[in-house]
């Protein structure tokens, strides 16, 4: 492709409203082009790459034996009332009524749609498995849409969904989308990690998430130094064994307090760590029952565990209501509590010695607690939030915590759909059984963003070699005054554009400016052509991620950028 | 692929709400699943179909320079208003409010948004022409939507939109994408005819429709028995030179006509032939002004035709409206109008020698009219819907009359929106200036069906090659019963697969059901694998269009095969 004929456009000024790598670099680099909050057009150099993750995936997952179709991208209500996400799913799902007032919305997720189209079709356990996917544009309605492609409200998505005549089936269906994944990531030139997951609000037993590594990453990993293990923090397991010699009275010892209601107000007035203080934290459950959670003072409680443990959503609660319920705000503690409070205790506090907590009375707090006190208080459980140090769950070695960017997500659902859609076919012996389903997740131009912020540099994008938009760029110097150079580089495009993905810049710029330009793109190979190169019968090669630079005689050339794309492909970068 | 292993159910019965062939059929192969009214999922078999018709359209755009790009398919209403389009669209744009409030559409089409993107891009005339498409899931709320893909409320279209420096360059543009649309059909392996068209919604000055032509189309399309004149019956040019001798009185003859208000009435009454009277048709305009049509009474007023002349939006005036008029409905007449009426009179009166009219007063008519006193009273125009035999406007040979389905429409936009949207660059002089635009349809999904429409027989579905979902099937015959049966067709279907696209029923169905399925789903070539076929080292291959059938020795079957599938390729059949 000519620049010139292209629909390029790059800038030189950083966009204000781009806070993340990926959106800064998309936006000046002419990649994206905002149309309203959270949903934007992709240009011609971005379309390319989200074409070539596409091809990726499909190829991936073909492999493993996936069969693609597409589904509406408007669903009608009743499908959602059906499986019961329609009242559930909150204000992300775009609802409307169509011109004869009947409820839509636009799909988020294809569950339902799936489902239907499969109970209709299979009836026998001789038409299992069946593994189908689609790559669509979908619609989830976020609050506050940021960080470009990152967190829009438009995004293209890989949706799979599986079905299985029974969990050893479907199991195997699991890992082979697991390996799917990790193949297209890999061929993508990603680093990535597969991270045990929460199942949030698609449900399910068991999910993980393919991660993208990068500093930027608004997701934190807890990863074993020594074992395999990896996991989201919103999900992962504390295995500490944490060890006290219990001191102080039952009832501990009342201390006046007054004004002192933080973690911080509390540590600096008994002149003491964070650490050995109990922290709480007061949430309501969807039936407005206070659900209180208590933790050591230097940790943080995890309201995913929370959820999971409690069985229910939670939201915090608000001081109107804790005072409703007979409790004091900023007084929280774990005895002397008032009836019909649950309250959850980390496993933390089984380090500590004596306590430092709330009396449940305003102003004042409780010292020297016997933590003997506390069990028959509440539950223990593990709901804080690992930190680096804690010990893996699998061989007690320590964690590391790393960044990273959410780009895929595989769930065993179970039966959960197949139930309240009543999925249901006849096995060997004739008997109706549900189908054990599986759904597989892969956010395309989320990918592409990940790819950004973990390959950048301060001149621009790096794109790794599979997914970048052209793979070879021509900049010819001074076109306009010197026609050698120009036909040169005229001929030099024609021949390499049978072989190679080559974007050829033929404007009448200075050579500056392509050369910014074709860095801020990210292109990984940059061919220049001058006077002076022509006269050594060369080109000057740059290699974008490493910078190198070098002379390339012109009668080797195109065997030598063959191999080089082809290397950075294998090579994944 | 194997037909098992993938997710084809074909159904028996025909489906009782599916009106046309091709809405049939797909429901009936298993290409299609309905959600909701006029949303559709494209089963595995249908999305190899479409994305084939998609492959086709993306090579013949970039052949012609178009470069492609992905919009948003949820569009703020202030894009829309900036057009002028959000309050005239009707209620086929779906509008709905975000969670925050605000008004967005699912886009049916976007000369909007792609204004705003070329107008950021854009500032010079170096940087034009640019010529930019996507293919996207659009919506159209349609009021009744039926025919399966035909009129979908959901539906897949490519649309493409350029920008040019003056018409001159656009005009060049606009034969490019002609000449790009011709490929792409005829690659499809279509009959069809471009025709010239009215613009309808979209606007602009000029534009041509892409008819697949089919018995069963929408559209009727006049077209010349000598030259290459074609048009949509709503434009179609009636070039007869109509000639009379004027006869009777100016005033003419009041007749009493009680009860007689329809032309079939009135011939009898008159015992005359519907071409010796004069046909009315009352419509109301947007400012609710009466506007009269008059026709000879064989003929049918063209209402688009009618709204081009009028400039004006126009619909059915109400019996009401017409006596707050002081008119007479069923006696109406070109003479002895009350005033403040618009008159239009069809060019084909001029072939009356006198007029049998309404008098424009209840329960009378008038005859013995000499025509020569219509002139004064209202414009002559061509007004007329064609019929066969009018003359052609080119050459004034005959016009016929034939069926089309429109899958394709180009149209020449000019300023239209560049005007309204502020779309300008600098011209060589750094004048500012408007660009040229067109804009360039096609419907993907009704590619298909109209391809269905065309290419059927009582057993199923004719796929064209180049769009079949598959090029050949296998059919094994009792595989279940006869190892050595099954064991070849594996290795066939290993062997073709890496040459063709291959569906391998391997099944364990009779050879009946194999052989209507594949019918059904109408594979272009199918090979069946038997014991009797096997002991002449054989298979039997079967054409699906001409149904011919002949042995073929297995050694020489691939290359055969190869050749077919080419062949039919290139005959576009």
């Amino acid at each position: 492709m000519r620049y010139s004929r292209s629909f390029i456009f790059t800038a030189k000024e950083n966009p204000s409203d781009a806070e993340v790598v990926s959106h800064r670099l998309m936006l000046r680099g002419g990649y994206l082009k905002k149309t309203a909050a959270g949903i934007y057009s992709y240009l011609p150099l971005a379309h390319r790459v989200v074409r070539k993750v596409e091809a990726i995936i499909r190829e991936e997952m073909e492999r493993e034996g996936a069969e693609e179709l597409l589904m509406p991208a408007v669903l009608p209500a009743e499908l959602w009332e059906e499986s019961g996400r329609w009242h559930k799913y909150g204000p992300e799902l775009l609802r409307f009524a169509d011109r004869h007032g009947r409820d839509f919305c636009m799909g988020p997720t294809h569950e339902e749609v799936i489902t239907d189209i499969v109970r209709q079709g299979i009836s026998s356990y001789r038409h299992l498995p069946k593994n189908l996917f689609q790559v669509q544009t979908k619609f989830r309605d976020e609050i506050r849409p940021r960080f470009g492609l990152m967190r829009g409200r438009e995004f293209i998505m890989k949706d799979g969904y599986s079905f299985d005549a029974d969990d050893d089936a479907a199991a195997l269906t699991y890992e082979a989308m697991y390996r799917a994944y990790c193949n297209i990531f890999r061929r993508c030139g990603l680093q990535f990690k597969a991270v045990e997951a929460d199942s949030g609000q698609i449900g399910g037993s068991f999910s993980h998430e393919f991660m993208v590594l990068a500093k930027s990453g608004e997701d934190g990993i807890a990863s074993c130094t020594q074992c395999s293990y990896a996991a989201n923090l919103e999900k992962a397991v504390n295995a500490n064994t944490w060890q006290c010699q219990p001191q102080g009275k039952p009832e501990g010892k009342r201390a006046h307090t007054p004004g002192v209601t933080t973690i911080d107000e509390l540590a600096s007035f008994f002149n003491t760590e964070d650490s050995a203080l109990v922290k709480a934290v007061a949430f309501v459950d969807s039936k407005d029952q206070v659900v209180l959670a208590f933790i050591r003072g230097d940790r943080d409680i995890n309201p995913v565990k929370m959820e999971r443990l409690h069985g229910d959503d939670l939201h915090p609660a608000s001081t109107e209501r804790l005072m409703q319920a007979g409790l004091e705000p900023g007084y929280l503690g774990p005895i002397n509590l008032p009836q019909g409070i649950t309250v959850y205790l980390d496993n933390s506090l089984h380090s500590l010695d004596q306590l430092i907590c709330g009396a449940n009375e305003a102003e004042y707090h409780i010292t020297e607690l016997n933590p003997g006190a506390l069990a028959e208080n509440g539950t223990f459980a593990d709901i804080g939030t690992v930190v680096a140090g804690d010990h893996c769950p699998r061989c007690q070695s320590a964690l590391e915590i790393v960044r990273g960017i959410e780009v895929g997500h595989i769930f065993r659902l179970g039966k959960i759909y197949s139930e309240s859609m009543k999925a249901t076919y006849l096995d060997r012996n004739g008997k109706e059984q549900l189908m054990v389903m599986g759904c597989y997740g892969i956010g395309v131009g989320r990918t592409a963003a990940a790819a950004i912020e973990q390959n950048h540099d301060d001149q621009g994008i790096v794109w790794p070699m599979a997914i970048a938009p052209y793979q070879v760029v021509i900049c010819s110097v001074n076109p306009a005054k010197d026609e050698a150079t120009r036909q040169a580089a005229d001929n030099l495009y024609e021949r390499l554009s049978s072989q190679l993905e080559v974007l050829y810049d033929d404007r009448n710029e200075r050579p500056g400016v392509k050369f910014i330009d074709s860095e801020l793109i990210g292109i990984p190979l940059r061919v220049t052509v001058s006077q002076k190169t022509l006269s050594q019968n060369s080109v000057e090669l740059t290699i974008r991620r490493t910078g190198e630079k070098y002379m390339q005689p012109l009668e080797a050339l195109d065997a030598h950028l063959r191999d080089l794309v082809r290397m950075q492909m294998e090579e994944g970068s």
